[in-house]
């Protein structure tokens, strides 16, 4: 889509796209398309944004918001009417449906309430079941709308079915045909794809068993391991099946697509030092305040080399050079530790190395580090030697660059490994960890041996 | 997929598989969780690898090789005769038999145009029209093997098509049939799952034409925006287009897949200084001498933040405590300027904020930045005076560490937009190029003001 300059554009487009959509004639604006200019006019001025917002119909609004950001969902039941956002509500799919409310009580417990009593028995009870999963289990990123079917149904009564379904605007993204037992259990799924080249006239049963793929998950399994399936197999959608292999909804790859996004995105922000919820929020406050933690944790061990340092300050006394130098050691260290530890993590989640070759992983990036090490331990040695004229002062920088490379890469794949042996997310606190180590080693082998050997 | 613990456990589930596979009854073990397990002979025992690779069909081998990685593929010449290469390649999808041709032309020309030379004429030209792409271009992640049909063409004839190609196993992930004019310009794609429902006697020009999607890409589009297509219009596949409006290709949801982790992927260690291409590379060497490309310069970034350090020695000599404490502040700028840097980054890359929220971001991040200024120049001022018992030097050390957390936020947020304003990954580079702002901007803040203000 091409980008809207300003505030009148921008009104101009959506009104004509809700008179279009009630038109209903040749509507072909992605609601993704229409979330985004609505926020941008929610930026640039909240009323006339909240009078738009009364303007939408129900059925458009619902997938509108599917679309919209987290801290513009909780706030929705401020801007139009309980009975509204209801009535949107009922017109998502049940994975949208639960995050909405889910999103809303977080901020307004009793909002969500007022909502869910307005809601059909029926839904409302799909919508808490499916919020009472935890964050990271499967149940909690699936819907339950899906177009199921028995063995021994006709393919043409089948289908039918899916016609209604699909005329009832119940049911998209369709890739499979879900086979049950009459009591529900989970038998397998046909793709779409095999299922219309067959004759309509068979049942099921009569299906070529090959066809039939098994792939389900458990609906309390972790989600990363879900996504692990949807990469390795290459797979459109799974079945989700409860504790007695009984089926009760599916994940689909856009969904797994969103969660891919959102572990990298966790992946990078926490390596960074940075709480990837807490960046989505509107208010720079609580932005702040939540950078502030992961600050002051660096404080902690910033202060912590700085003792180290303190340890031999009558040797910076005697040698101020080595005041010049000794940020070099350290920084290297930490350059390289981030290298490693940034591989380290990487290839776990994406399951390239697990805990059986934590032997293997550390010995690569030791050999590594010590190439580097003893690479830059030359380098800088003849320039601290020609920018002090000291050989000496060579030798000791050099030799603490091969010593902080070698635990920069020990420690650099050592840590994400025992973080994830315990279950901790390797990549949460480790940079922290790490260049608390570069550091302390950097400054201590440097400052040490300097005293040691120059004075 | 269990753990197999040892070689012989492995051999035997692989050997088993094979003559599972070849009898043709219930095969059912994916082609991902063979690769796997070929990987791991192949590191066990590299000869018995070989000799297994000689005995593994075809077409089985097609589905396994697709899984593998790069430098498994670039080797596969010297395990298997070209002849049987060729053969495999024949099985595979254009797309995949492309990146192999590709892989193993990396490695060794020569065995690539073998390969080529004994494929049938039709395969070969595919094959080299994908690879004549660019990396970046979505034609070179494209298949040309899609189901397309003809718009007066009845339902019933398309799908007998479909089945004789399916049947053929030359199509696999159908999700749309794409609707061309008879010179082959496309028009549009209609999900199976609407196909499914509708009358087989009816032409595609009966159907409703909202059932028809436009969507589709130009062969030669970034393939990062054909990224953001599907992730914000949840799509499954697309069409892709050459200039003419032609229809030459689709690229399904798994390839993207794919894609957005390898993106994902190159962002987080470019972040880190290091090259993900080199990264999977199997030698140590080569691994290490990219890591050391980046060490390099920041080894080049060290030193001009020793020099500025030089230019204070005699202040340094006369009060060792600015010694002590100097890497802190250089230290929490880089890490709040990591934090910045990384967030903007991401932002970027999502799509969340884009060069016209150039100012916007940057004032945020300023805001955020300066909030954590002051609040720890007030913890860092009072811990220094307590340290060394001289008011003034926590003063000096307050006042840094807010010079240096403002220029943090500042440059952490305009870095990466200007290098992508002037179409240069903002990724890579930019922590390299940060942290020489922020250790310079540190030392000589601190040094600076304790040579006016204590001296």
């Amino acid at each position: 889509m091409e980008e809207l300059k300003d505030f009148e554009e921008i009104k101009e487009f959506l009104f004509q796209a809700i008179e279009d959509y009630k038109k209903g004639e040749n509507f072909d604006i992605h609601p993704y398309d229409l979330a985004e200019q609505l926020l941008r006019l929610r930026e640039l001025n909240h009323e006339e944004y909240e009078s738009l917002c009364k303007k939408i119909p129900s059925e458009l609004f619902a997938e509108i918001l599917c679309e919209m950001p987290t801290y513009v969902q909780e706030e929705i039941p401020e801007v139009i009417s309980s009975k509204k956002v209801a009535n949107i509500t009922s017109k998502m799919d049940s994975d949208d449906a639960s995050e909405l409310i889910y999103n809303i009580s977080q901020k307004d417990e009793e909002a969500a309430q007022t909502i869910l009593s307005k809601l059909d028995e029926e839904d409302k009870e799909v919508i808490e079941k499916l919020n009472s999963y935890e964050d990271n289990e499967a149940g909690s990123y699936m819907q339950s709308e899906l177009f199921s079917v028995s063995l021994y149904e006709k393919i043409d009564v089948a289908l039918r079915r899916l016609k209604k379904l699909k005329e009832e605007e119940y049911l998209d993204n369709v890739f499979h045909a879900y086979l049950t037992e009459k009591d529900g259990t989970f038998i397998g799924s046909i793709g779409l794809e095999e299922l219309i080249v067959f004759d309509r006239d068979l049942t099921f049963d009569d299906l070529p068993k090959e066809k039939i793929k098994t792939y389900s998950s458990s609906h309390l399994l972790d989600i990363s391991e879900v996504v692990d399936m949807f990469t390795n197999y290459n797979l459109s959608a799974i079945a989700i099946v409860d504790d007695n292999n009984k089926l009760v909804g599916r994940i689909t790859h856009d969904d797994i697509h969103d969660v891919i996004q959102e572990q990298d995105t966790k992946q990078l922000y926490s390596l960074a030092g940075v709480n990837d919820d807490a960046e989505q929020e509107e208010s720079m406050y609580l932005i702040g305040k939540n950078r502030a933690f992961w600050l002051g944790i660096n404080l902690v061990t910033a202060i912590l080399a700085s003792v180290v340092i303190g340890l031999f300050d009558s040797t910076i006394q005697s040698l101020v050079a080595l005041a010049v130098l000794m940020p070099i050691v350290a920084s290297m260290g930490g350059n390289a530790g981030t290298q490693t530890l940034t591989v380290t993590v990487r290839q776990m989640a994406l399951g390239d190395i697990s805990y059986t070759d934590a032997k293997k992983t550390i010995k690569k990036e030791v050999i590594i580090s010590l190439f580097n090490g003893f690479l830059f331990a030359f380098v800088i040695g003849v320039i601290a030697f020609l920018w002090f004229k000291m050989p000496l002062l060579g030798v000791v920088i050099a030799i603490s660059m091969v010593i902080n490379l070698f635990s920069a890469g020990f420690f650099g794949a050592v840590i994400p490994i025992l973080l994830e042996k315990f279950e901790i997310d390797p990549a949460i606190g480790s940079t922290v960890i790490l260049t608390t180590v570069t550091d302390v080693v950097g400054f201590f082998s440097f400052l040490g041996l300097a005293t040691i050997i120059l004075l």
